[in-house]
């Protein structure tokens, strides 16, 4: 039984980090004091030091401790041990690589499946899916394979942008990429916007935000769905 | 003795494919009758026999013969062979991966060192760079390695985006990702806008198109360099 809450981004515009989601903690990491920060993302090139105290100040705010997985000396017994895990934000290659390095995907992917609460935002979301191939990032590092967590059966763009109609710009838009990666793969994409995120719950996988998502299907045309959709059946 | 035009894009807002490029074509396919076109980015799923027509329509008014690699038997022998390359965008880590499973990677840095003049635009000139790591591009397939040709000795971001100082979206702008990719590597690299490219030509590499371009080093605030600047010496 997964508890998960799989969110787009941890930042709104004209809000703090976290914000939006503090309230949700409370249900999420039920009965939970301390929970396991893995910071590898590193957004913008921070420290794991530096991405763990910003991440423990929100948490704070809903009474839960949040510890860095830098600070064990065993990172598998960390995540073996913990009570809840929040994977923040940043560059998913890194953050892909150094779970394959320190050799936790797997861990984390078995303590999640057997209950242990797990909150992403971002890169954190994207690597709930069965692979890290419909992020947005630059590849900045090499990692040894691109599959990932597979808490879910599809796969998750977060930070999902529309294309803007007036655009002069000839770079690709996100739906021409999201296209592209159905070419080669055949598991369904669904885009996240922001403010948007996926609850894991009881056997269940639900839309929730204000937002509506989009969902990208192979040798179909993209649609729309609403918040509170069931996606359980998905895949 | 490297000859090549590394085009930030192909397509300018309200011109046709290849329009802003092709006055360029004759000098620096000289006395040549037909390129070589790898078609392997295949930009939107496009098949190769559908990108070859395309780029052929486009070189033709140029007077010069274009013909797909997926054409010939054996690439390899195509690429040693070929009077001149053309490399066009698309998906770079579909492209990158072809290259190496045809294993024409290696010969394509050879023969291109050794004079065959070489034109790439997009996902076509990120590979002329160290690595593909600087590529905006999604990771639909899993390359076996990010290394490229190499025809410079620093990286290239096609479709270089400034920053859009009113933008709501939380997702990475394009200088935070490079800076990103700076924090585990030390090569420039060079944010190419959509008009500009670079013209490597008797052993001197200069920006070329009517924009400026954006460089960033590793520990430095990169800085807009002007349309004529010499890069032989940027490493």
């Amino acid at each position: 039984m997964i508890h998960a809450i799989l969110a787009s981004t941890s930042t709104l515009h004209n809000e703090d980090y976290l914000e939006y989601l503090i309230p949700h903690l409370p249900e999420l990491f039920k009965n939970v004091k301390e929970v396991l920060f893995i910071p590898y993302a590193r957004p913008g090139g921070i420290s794991h030091e530096e991405y763990t105290s910003k991440a423990a100040e929100a948490f704070s705010k809903a009474g839960i401790i949040l510890r860095g997985i830098n600070e064990f000396e065993d990172p598998v017994k960390a995540v073996k041990e913990a009570a809840g895990i929040f994977t923040g934000g940043g560059n998913t290659f890194l953050l892909v690589s150094e779970l394959y390095r320190k050799k936790i995907m797997n861990v984390i992917k078995e303590v999640v499946k057997n209950g242990t609460p797990y909150m992403g935002t971002s890169a954190g979301t994207n690597i709930a899916g069965l692979s890290m191939q419909t992020t947005n990032d630059m590849p900045i590092v090499y990692p040894p394979s691109f599959q990932t967590l597979g808490l879910i059966p599809f796969n998750i763009n977060p930070h999902y942008l529309d294309p803007d109609p007036n655009s002069e710009h000839k770079g690709e838009t996100r739906e021409t990429r999201i296209n592209e990666f159905h070419g080669l793969n055949s598991q369904p994409v669904i885009g996240l916007r922001e403010g948007s995120w996926l609850e894991l719950k009881d056997n269940k996988v639900t839309l929730k935000g204000k937002l509506k998502a989009r969902l990208f299907k192979k040798d179909k045309l993209p649609f729309e769905i609403e918040t509170g959709t069931d996606l359980t059946d998905l895949n």
